[in-house]
């Protein structure tokens, strides 16, 4: 067991030095035998461990500790962002779970560090927070439009190392998925959105515009991952050109984390037997 | 099905005029034959549809609607407004939801009008909010203990119906849950969380002091309801004391609010063929 729980972890890691995001594959499936089928119920069998587990970190704070995960999703468009959060983070009891999707950031966040934002949306110990988008945009989009220069986004790579660091030495296990997908997914996916009328919604005529700008993000996304890749925060790069496998993967790298923190049900700080006592007199007083 | 459609909402629905909660069941299960394994079944089977109704409202917000809905949860403890939040509102994708948690109020909180935090927690819109216990504490604990004056008291009535209305007239659907469960129930879950090493952590000595004002919580509750009780945000008194069917009659009324809203999907504000044809002419640019 003890070999095994590390496993998924160790494949997906992202390896240290220079990162080719082309020689990393978006269709691979490494842990998972199998296809869709198979991919699908390996999903649905995590739902009562990880509930489990949320429950314990959430009861570990409720008297006094500290623990807490947040998972970090990034990822071209439609590269499953929302899926992830649908499909595997909603095994979660929604008790204890917060998630935040970054949008365009509004006149009064633009007002601040772009890390402002970021640490309101963090999640109170004992929470599982979900980033849907996150920090990461702001060495992303920023460095593809050339919105800030070169000196601004080295300070943003160390800026966030800082932060990341300082989250996981207050008791937060941080989790920094890179869903990868291929240039081939996004344009059947994207196409897929326009056939289907419950779907269209999706599409803006800017995805297409974007789309255009492909190279220069993976390029801005190897240099974020390999900046941005610290002992404290590591990324973890998640197949994602097959949805079954991504959604799997991600809820086995949260698993992970929540077992890493080895918690119990927290003992009483009453004594059981005077409260049993206390209530059964009822009536009696 | 349009017979049936509010059928639910009008046999919970509290009655106009005096309200004495002895009179209303604490243990009926209107609406839903059967036992636990039927209420089980009928929650689960309603969880397609609420997602995809969710889906619809959160699509509609992202083209520029203003619909939401507003679940507030209020009951004594052990009433389960946790329960229906994990069994009921996890039926629906974690996308396009809020919960919100109030409890005792922080400094800050205590340093402005008690609608102050509750205002801040409201969902954007397309988004499904929960309140698991709600402004209406400060109508509830505060009259209980004393904390306010009667002055107070009918002030923040008045500036309840107000700010439901408002929320209203914005577009929101609020669905007003009190979990009515007898003196009896209380009695019995307290127990069993004293006898669950997994459940210890949730009990706290004070439960059974406050289990000792039922009947002031009770008469506290017959006068919020009473004077909150609005055409525009109605109450709704759900049988509580079988688990499978509060929390079945929860995601029922909630289905029952999205349904009327009778949302379509957006159509798209572009042109299909052409987003097409420039997605398939690439490389050929």
């Amino acid at each position: 067991m003890s070999e095994d729980r590390y496993a998924l972890a160790d494949q997906l890691r992202l390896p240290p030095g220079p990162v080719r995001l082309a020689d990393l594959p978006t269709d691979a499936h490494p842990g998972l035998d199998g296809g869709k089928q198979e991919g699908v119920a390996a999903l649905a069998a995590l739902g009562a461990e990880l509930a489990e587990l949320q429950e314990r970190m959430y009861a570990d704070a409720y008297t006094g500790g500290s623990h807490r995960v947040l998972v970090v999703l990034q990822g071209m468009d439609t590269s499953g962002k929302g899926g992830v959060v649908e499909k595997a983070i909603g095994l979660l009891s929604p008790n204890g779970l917060r998630i935040t999707s970054f949008k365009k950031p509004t006149d009064e966040e633009l007002a601040h560090d772009f890390l402002w934002r970021i640490d309101r949306a963090l999640p109170d110990p004992g929470v599982v927070g979900v980033f849907d988008r996150s920090h990461y945009e702001d060495v992303l989009v920023h460095r593809v439009h050339g919105l800030v220069d070169e000196a601004e986004l080295e300070r943003r790579y160390e800026a966030v190392n800082a932060w990341e660091k300082g989250l996981v030495d207050a008791g937060t296990v941080v989790v920094k998925c890179f869903l990868h997908i291929s240039a081939e997914t996004q344009k059947e996916r994207l196409l897929a959105r326009l056939d289907d009328p419950e779907k269209q919604w999706k599409f803006k005529p800017g995805d297409v515009d974007e789309r255009q700008h492909w190279t220069d993000y993976q390029r801005a996304y190897e240099v974020a991952l390999e900046r941005c890749h610290t002992d404290a925060a590591p990324w973890y790069v998640v197949p994602a050109d097959r949805k079954w496998y991504r959604n799997w993967a991600v809820a086995r790298l949260l698993l992970d984390a929540l077992r890493g923190m080895e918690l119990g049900w927290p003992a009483p700080d009453y004594d059981v037997a005077e409260q049993r006592a206390r209530l059964e007199a009822e009536g009696q007083e």
